[in-house]
Parts: structure tokens; C-alpha cells; sequence
């Protein structure tokens, strides 16, 4: 049997990048899965990473301790209130939500690229949504280009052998309903995923803020049922 | 007197990064000084970063504590042994040295990135240079100009209201001993500064590590004395 080509994941453990996950080994990759631990409000989402990691059978899973609280300027990090019960149609205009955090994907994907030199992958995988998050400039499919483009030139091996990245975003052009079809068809266990951007202490979804509402949505919309539980249903 | 444009320098605490915030100050801005802890070696050039950017008076000093250390490959984050007493002609070479941390250059100009937007800065200083450290494919200026690109479409700033980021990068074509002469112009007090990637306990250079015999041989190329002691100094 050929050996399996590597791929980096980046895995918040959230719906999204739990069902990139799953694309990136049908896609036949060996994945190294990488999360970052930056003092986000939901840590809870690093513990569902090493639960999905583990179960994925991942080759290597690696959490990146970083400090993005220096910045401020997120409600995700930052002491503002996440904002609950917005109407979805106002989220996805082209307005910036205050949960935004300065160059959060840049700096993701830089962690990538090293960890992409270290393990001797040529694909990055990040589950970025253009549909969902018209807000997030680092969401667009010419931001993800624009920085493979700048890969291609940052690393060891781009420069010594010619190896290319390729910056995989495959949901970037889905709607939240279509990723949980694609990730159900692929096998995905949503009940370990976790979305919400302010969860209760036992770690329960809150029900109400954007993320909570986009993904009770997309269950909705896609007539199957969402497996995780929530301290306030659906409206 | 109309208000100081701002911009991010990532000091590091070296000679290169030091000169590159005088530059930044005579060019007129107010400077956000951007250190990163990150488990190097060479931990003595935060403190070094720390007196310098009091010295100059920057506006705002932030130090990252961020863990490069999970992706090893690197003498100057892993239990790799830091070159000693190399041939300066072989390092300058296209080899790329063992010193190279993976991303590195990429890692820190997104975080300067995010403190850019949080600090409203249109400009990003960076010390690289493509003469001295030809081996790092992130110290050329076709990468520079690439992260360029790529920050003006990752950036709410950029989204919004079209304000443009630019990466300088005043140092890239320059020697060591052209940047020793013109920091002296700027007077920068090189005293405070450290290179060395493999101090002593008490801080002091090693002078047979590659940065040390480049900061040695620079200071003689430009008829100047280096105001740092050696453990060892120059052969």
C-alpha cells in the first residue's frame, strides 16, 4: 500500500472543522490535526478536539497555547457580551460581527504552515465559510488564495524542492445545512462537536448567540435533528 | 500638531529590530512594539526588547507568550545544538541554516497583523534581511510583498473602509555593517541590544554562534566597536 500523503487539519472542534476533518480522510490523507488554545471564552471546544482527534484516529494532534488576549477587541476573548438572539438575516450581511478577532485565520494558517514544514504535509485544511460569515474578511475564498500564494514563498521546502501547499477550504462555498449533509454522509458524530461562543459552565450550548442559531438552522434546514443539547431550544 | 500616523515594529531585542524601530521613529510614527516569548534559547532578548522600547519611548509594548516549541525543527527552539564557529561564507550561501524556525517570520507578522487592526497602524516595520540570512526563504522581499498582499484582504480595516496595510521591511537589502551605520546615525545605543542565539546564564554573547560572528564582523566592516561583551570574542 502507498503511503498516505499528510495533510494538516485545523481543528477548533466545532461543527465546521470536525466535518473537514472527515473530508480531509476521505480525500485519503494522514492528518495532523492542529488547536489552539487562546484563551477563547468556549474553551470547551479544545476538549472536544482531543475527543474528535482521538476518535478520527488522527496521525498527530498538537493544541497550540497562544495569547490572543493581548489585543483585545473580540468579544471571543475580550470582556464584551457575546450577542444573543440576533436575527440571522442581520449576521449575514456584509457587517463585521463584533466576534470577529483581528487575523485570527492568518494566524491559524501560520501556525499551519510551520506545523505543515515540521510533519511534511502539502495540504492545509481549514473549514472556513464564506456563506455564513460574509462578516469575516478571512473567510473569503480570495483571502484563502492570497495566502497560499504568500505560503508558496515562506517555506523550506517551497524553496529547496519546489513542494507546493495547497490551502484546502472545502466548505467555503456551502451553506451550513449542506456541510451537516456532507458530514453526516462522511460519518461525522455532530454529538461530540461543539459550536456555541458561550456555553454554560457544564459546558452546555447556550441556544442563542450567532453560532447556536446558525447551527440549530442548519439542522433545521437540512430535516435532520441536532444531537447536543441546548439551555434554551430553538425559538 | 497633527496627530502621529501609527505602526507596529516587531522587536525582537536584536540589533536588526532595534535599528528597524529608530527607523520607524524618524519616518514619524507612533510605534507599537510587538515581542514574542516563545520559548527560545535566546529569552534575554525580551528583556532586551523590554528596555529598548522603554528607551525609546514607544507608545505601547506587547509581548506574545506564544509555544513554538510543539512543532520542534529548530536549534533555536529544540535540544538541537546552535552551530559554533561556522564559516560565515557557508552560512550566507543558499543553504538554510538549522537556526530556521518553520513559519517563523509568517507566525509573527500575523500577530502584527491583529495588533495592527486593534492598534489602527497602516504600517507593519520588520527587521528581515535578505543579504545575511539569504538561507530563510521568509526574509526575501518576494515573500514580504506577498504577506502585503495577503494582509489587505484579510483585514476588517481593509474590508471596510479600504485602508491599505503596508509591510516595510527598511533593513532587507542592507549589510550588517550599512545597518550598524545607520542606526548609529539614528543613534541607536547598541549596548542594549543582544544577537546572540546561545547566551550565557548571565546573559552574556557566546561570539561563535552565526549571529555573532555577523554582528562582530559587521561592527568591524563598519570601523565601529561593538559596545557588548563576548565570552569569547571575535578570532
Amino acid at each position: 500500500m502507498p503511503q498516505r500523503k499528510n495533510a494538516v487539519v485545523l481543528l477548533s472542534g466545532g461543527l465546521d472543522s470536525t466535518t473537514v476533518l472527515a473530508i480531509a480522510e476521505r480525500d485519503g490523507f494522514a492528518v495532523n490535526a492542529l488547536s489552539f488554545s487562546y484563551g477563547q471564552r468556549h474553551a470547551t471546544e479544545v476538549e472536544a478536539a482531543k475527543l474528535i482527534a482521538q476518535t478520527a484516529g488522527v496521525t498527530r494532534h498538537e493544541i497550540a497555547h497562544i495569547d490572543l488576549r493581548a489585543f483585545g477587541g473580540s468579544a471571543l476573548t475580550a470582556d464584551i457580551d457575546v450577542p444573543k438572539n440576533r436575527d440571522l438575516a442581520v449576521q449575514c450581511d456584509d457587517e463585521i460581527p463584533v466576534t470577529y478577532v483581528p487575523a485570527r485565520n492568518t494566524i491559524f494558517l501560520a501556525y499551519a504552515l510551520g506545523f505543515a514544514e515540521v510533519t511534511g504535509s502539502s495540504d492545509i485544511y481549514i473549514g472556513v465559510n464564506a456563506l455564513d460569515y460574509s462578516g469575516y474578511p478571512d473567510c473569503r475564498p480570495e483571502y484563502i488564495r492570497a495566502f497560499e500564494q504568500m505560503a508558496n514563498l515562506a517555506t523550506r521546502s517551497a524553496v529547496q524542492d519546489g513542494s507546493k501547499i495547497t490551502i484546502r477550504a472545502p466548505l467555503i462555498e456551502l451553506s451550513k445545512a449542506e456541510i451537516i449533509v456532507l458530514g453526516t454522509s462522511l460519518g461525522v458524530d455532530y454529538s461530540m462537536t461543539t459550536s456555541c461562543y458561550d456555553p454554560s459552565a457544564s459546558g452546555e450550548a447556550c441556544g442563542e448567540c450567532d453560532a447556536c442559531q446558525l447551527r440549530q438552522k442548519g439542522f433545521a434546514d437540512a430535516g435532520l435533528s441536532d444531537p447536543i443539547s441546548y439551555v434554551k431550544a430553538a425559538r
